[in-house]
Order: structure tokens, then C-alpha cells, then sequence
């Protein structure tokens, strides 16, 4: 049965990171591999929207995510952490693992933090080294206003960290422009690779902090990555077949633009909620989303029994509710290399399972919906 | 140009993993990669001859060597650690980076530890929670005694730590006969495969170590990593598609067989020492290396300028020496997707290459005593 991937992370892989990813190895210490690199790094400034360090990790986006905390803190050092969804808590779980005091800011699930909560509790926690921040909260489908958090945080001596996992090259971020002193990535969300590589972006205030840090690190040492980065070489032996992949997504990347890869995931966004609305779902999360869409199945409908009939029968995957949302609601991904005819396919395969599992719904009426978008975008 | 990695990691790709790697990616948190998974996971068992779990980490095999010191020890432990080349250094400075005491053994470049010394420096130090040994340092090429080490270590309430790194697959290494308490292993060497993924098994003794861990961790924590390895699951997104080509590679392995695979390194490991011999190189470690051949190149000769020559004009990669041994030792290896043709390819090159930097080489005279080896041998 052919399968579509409809879940944020991993996404569907173009043919031409598959074949790239298949490639025969080339050694990393040679300087075939550094040209790669090389162009990879400026490759990754341009999908950030940098002029700072971009960091490529061997690691899942959670090592990344790591590697901001153990470099850019100390023991007993205090941080603020917005807390809106799963995510959101890992900074927090990450923070007291290494005897970082989190403040906690505790966000509505669905819901994006106001600025101005962040604001308020910078003033009363003066001595704030860093706040961590999730620009796509992937378990709910909340977007952070990053630019406005940027502004509060740019005059004080904190630095901005931003989770943009799942959230790069699906919604925009500015990370100079913004004032984003590390922004941490995965591969297998708008990148269009396999999960196994991670990243974080470094400004000169990071870069300050990092100097002064006294947590323990080894495996995710920026100090010592970036003696290595300007040698376009890496510590470690790098995941180089993903590596050779990111190539060449960076180049597909380039040759479409940022500007119409955010249009193309705005559209897509927009022609899901209108689609799901249509079908009588009630949207999740208050913000727009360009990575992904959730949404509270119809009254009476299991959402994991509908996931796993559209899944098991129809090969769509899309995702389910975690934690408390587990049968709840479900998340449509709409990143990377998904296409509008994808989401099409998508939400007709959901009409159908609905249909199966006993709602009244007008078969057609969801996809009418998106199909309009798609039209009238164009 | 056709290409010939002989170097000790990255290792080719057979044809059934690169394609492996290729496929469409498959979501994580679904019954298919279970299954997938869950099948890996025997294999690993069966590699790596143990009855104990093997956890695999997005991560190069120096991530694994972090998570065996932050999930074994705690502040202020104590543990011994044998440095004879550049991976045993890496022990001694991932325990300082954590404030572990590494009591060093150091042993000459080329030289394995005389189990002997272990045993004598654990005396001293009852207090020792760990060993950290390199079964083959991939620096020099020099064997460590594994077996004999477990017979001391194991009545200890130390625990015994192996950087496989680079051996699995290659040496012999039957980590619960020989009282392996933790076996830390890189995907590019003997299992051929991309890097990007790392191992470590854990035995009894080890959890019990681990219980009462105090190191901070998170991304490499071993507790959390069992709940999910029960399942069959993973805590953080695996690096799925190096995991699905590390399932083509285990079948590979089982289909050869583990001992017909050792039998296949010892030969080539033999050739290969012959051809150097006969060239007029002097080996540099004394003890005969499945994974790689270590020696001193002619006098006269750059071994720097020397693998340059042979990769740049002939496509045949092979190591130089690293560290103090820079330009003086080449490195050939000749482990996993390595093959006696290859071999005879690598020498056949390596006589023209000497040749044409000035060394009066007898034409055909390495490749004719590394046939011998083949031919006597079938």
C-alpha cells in the first residue's frame, strides 16, 4: 500500500534526499567532505536567516535542545522556560536535570504565550540567564510571537533560545533579525531529511555566555565544535550520508525560496482548516499554524481509532493527541515535502474513516474545502 | 574515479544498505518500525553475543562513551582507564569533563595494557567503580586482552567498560562470557553503516551502577531509555532510517555468520601485514589487529603525502597517523564491507604510489605476499 505522511516529523523525503542519502560514504577527514560541508553551512545560514554559527549535531533535536542548556548555563543558574505543550516542559526537564532553576511559564495548551507575561516575569527575575522558548509547540499547534519575545529580551542580559524543531522552513523566523541568540532544529520536519541530525545557531551574546559556562559537557561542546565549524570540519565523526542528504535539501530549499516555501505551507495550513472545519471539527489551538493543524475530532469519535484506521486501511498518517489530548484531537502536518495534492488525498482518506467509523459527514464536502483554498491562492 | 575506502571508519556500504537507507521514510511511533525494531534489537543481541540489552542513540559512537560515564558514575567517583592511543584519552576526558577521578594506566603507543596492571592499580584503588578499556585503539592498532581483563574485573565491584568503537565485527568480543558489563560501539566500522548511530549493552551489574548515577544527563539517560527499550520503543525520535539500513546490515551478518566474519578479518588482517612487510614497512603494534594494520612507512616517505597520493590520484582512501605518529604511520583497514579484492587493490596502489614518491619498490612484490595469504587460506 502506498504511504503518506502526514505527521510533523518525520515528514516525506524528496527523491532527491533518498538517492542522496544512498550514496557510497565519503570520508569525513578529506577534502571532498569539507567542500560539502562547507556549502552545507552556508546552506543552513540561509534557511535560518543568519549570519551566526549554525551547529550540526549527530543527534535527534532533543540532543540539540541539550547542548543550548549545558553550554550556555551554569550550576544554580536561573532560566525562564515557556511551558505550553510537551515540548515546552522538555526545557524544563532538561533545566532541573542539570540543576538549572527553571521558571516556569505555564501557557494554556493551544494557547501562545503573550509577551507581556514574558516581560513581567523577566523584571521580576532580574537575574535570568537565558529563556527558552518553542517557536511550533508540535503537540498542540501553537505558534509563539518569536519577534515580539525578541524585543523584550534583546535589552536585557538574558539570551533568547528558541525550540524552532519542527517549525523551520514551515514558519518564518527571523533569527538576527529577531534578536534569536540560538535557535535548535531537527532534520526530519521542513528540512525533508531522516531524524538523526540537529542544529543550534549561535549568536555573539550566546557566544558570551558560552564562555562563562560551567555545566558539564562533552559529546555537545560548542567551545570545542567551533574551532572545528571554522575549519568547516566537525569533532566528531559526523552523520555523513545525512550530511551529503542535507545538501542537496538545502539546495531544493534555495531553488524554491523561503518566501514561497512559507506561502506554500501558509496555503496548505489554511486549506486544512477549512477542510476540517467543513467536516465539523472544532479547531485546537487559537494561533495559525504553517507546520501543522489540530483539531478536536466530532463528538463520539476516538481519535487514536481514527488515526489508526486511517493508517492501517488507507496508509495516511497523521497524528494523534499526547498526553492529556491522547483521543482528543488529531494533528495534520502540512511541512516539508507535502504538497497541496498530498492534503487533498489526506483529508479524503479522513472523510472516509470518519464515515466508516459512524459520523455523518458529506463525503466530499472537506476536500471541496480545500480544494477552494488551493484555487483561490493561485 | 571509482573510490576504495580502506579506512577504519567511515567503512563501505554493501548495495542492500545504501538502499536500505533510501526508502521512504517510516513514522517511528507505529507498530511497523516496531516490528523493525524489535528485530534489530535480537540482531544486536546476536552481534554483540549477549544476552543484555544493546540501546541505540542517534549519536557517533563518542556519544555512546558519554553515556556510559554520566549513566555509571557519580560526582567525585573514581575509575581507572587505560590510555594507549587517542580513544583512551577520550575516557580520561570525558570523566574530568563530568568531575570524575580517572586514575590513568598509560601504555606505549602500539602496546596493549598487561592485564596484570589492572589488576594491580584496581588494588590500590578499591574504590574503583569503573574500567575503561578500548578493545582495538583505532589510533594505533593495538588489541586489548578483553577476556583476561573480565576474568579480574569481575569479581571486583568495579564494572567493565569496552570502547568496541571500532572492533565489533571485526574482534572477537563475547561480552557476557568475557564479563562486558557495557560494550559502547560506532555504526560506520564493522557493521557497515553510515555514522550516525551508536550502542552500548548493559549488564546486571551495570544497571545496578546506574540506579544510583547522580551525573547529570538527559539526552543519553539509560533509565529512561530501558522503559522504552521494553517496548520495543525509544524515548526521542530514532534515527529511523539509519536503523532500518542497520537491519539489512544485521542480516548480512547473521547470513555470513559470526565466526565465518572474524575468519575473513583474521585473512585479511594477515595479507595485509605480509604486503606491508614485504614493501619494506615495519609494523607498528605488536599485537596483530583484525580491524586495521598500523606501520611505520619507508624511510624518506610522508605518510601524510603518501595517503594524499594514493586517494587524490588512485581513489584508494587509507589513514594516516594521528597525533604524534602524524606523517609517520599509514593506517590501512580492512574491516566490515572490506573484501580480499579490495585488499589487493589498496596494495596494488600503495606500490605505485610508494614508487612514484622515490622508494624503490619491487613491482607486485606486496600484492604477491598478500595472495599468498588469500590463496593458503581458501
Amino acid at each position: 500500500m502506498k504511504k503518506y505522511l502526514l505527521t510533523p516529523g518525520p515528514t516525506p523525503l524528496p527523491p532527491e534526499v533518498r538517492k542522496a542519502a544512498a550514496r557510497p560514504i565519503v570520508h569525513h577527514r578529506t577534502p571532498q567532505f569539507k567542500e560539502i560541508f562547507a556549502e552545507v553551512n552556508q546552506g543552513l545560514k540561509y534557511l535560518f536567516q543568519t549570519k551566526n554559527d549554525v551547529f550540526t549535531f549527530a543527534a535527534s533535536g532533543t540532543g540539540a535542545m541539550e547542548a543550548a542548556v549545558v553550554n550556555l548555563l551554569s550550576p544554580g543558574d536561573k532560566a525562564i522556560a515557556v511551558c505550553g505543550g510537551k515540548f515546552g516542559e522538555r526545557w524544563v526537564e532538561i533545566c532541573e536535570s542539570f540543576g538549572v532553576e527553571a521558571v516556569k511559564i505555564d501557557v494554556e495548551w493551544g494557547k501562545a504565550v503573550e509577551p507581556a507575561e514574558i516581560k513581567d516575569v523577566l523584571s521580576k527575575h532580574k537575574d535570568t540567564k537565558a529563556v527558552f522558548t518553542t517557536l511550533c509547540e508540535t503537540s498542540t499547534g501553537a505558534v509563539c510571537d518569536i519577534k515580539a519575545i525578541g524585543q523584550i529580551i534583546k535589552p536585557t542580559p538574558a539570551v533568547l533560545v528558541v525550540d524552532a524543531i519542527s517549525a523551520l522552513g514551515a514558519e518564518d523566523l527571523k533569527t538576527d533579525d529577531w534578536g534569536v541568540d540560538c535557535a535548535v532544529v531537527g532534520s526530519q520536519k521542513g528540512m525533508m531529511l531522516p531524524p538523526g541530525l540537529s542544529f543550534i545557531s549561535v549568536s555573539p551574546k550566546a557566544y558570551k555566555l558560552i564562555e562563562e559556562s560551567k555545566l558539564p559537557k562533552y559529546y555537545f561542546e560548542l567551545k570545542k565544535a567551533k574551532k572545528s565549524l571554522d575549519k568547516s570540519d566537525t569533532v566528531y565523526t559526523p552523520a555523513i550520508s545525512l550530511i551529503v542528504a542535507l545538501g542537496e535539501a538545502l539546495k531544493l530549499i534555495k531553488k524554491e525560496g523561503l518566501e514561497n516555501i512559507f506561502k506554500r505551507h501558509k496555503m496548505m495550513a489554511s486549506a486544512t482548516r477549512d477542510a476540517l472545519r467543513a467536516l465539523g471539527f472544532r479547531l485546537f489551538s487559537g494561533t495559525f499554524c504553517n507546520v501543522l493543524t489540530s483539531a478536536y475530532v466530532p463528538e463520539g469519535i476516538d481519535s487514536t481509532k481514527l488515526v489508526k484506521l486511517m493508517r492501517d486501511k488507507y496508509g495516511v498518517s497523521v497524528a494523534s493527541g499526547q498526553a492529556q489530548l491522547k483521543g482528543k484531537i488529531i494533528r495534520i502536518a502540512h511541512l516539508g515535502y507535502i504538497q497541496p495534492a498530498d492534503i487533498i488525498k489526506g483529508i479524503s482518506v479522513l472523510e472516509q474513516a470518519l464515515a466508516e467509523l459512524g459520523c455523518k459527514v458529506e463525503s466530499g464536502k472537506g476536500v471541496a474545502a480545500a480544494k477552494k483554498v488551493f484555487q483561490s491562492t493561485k
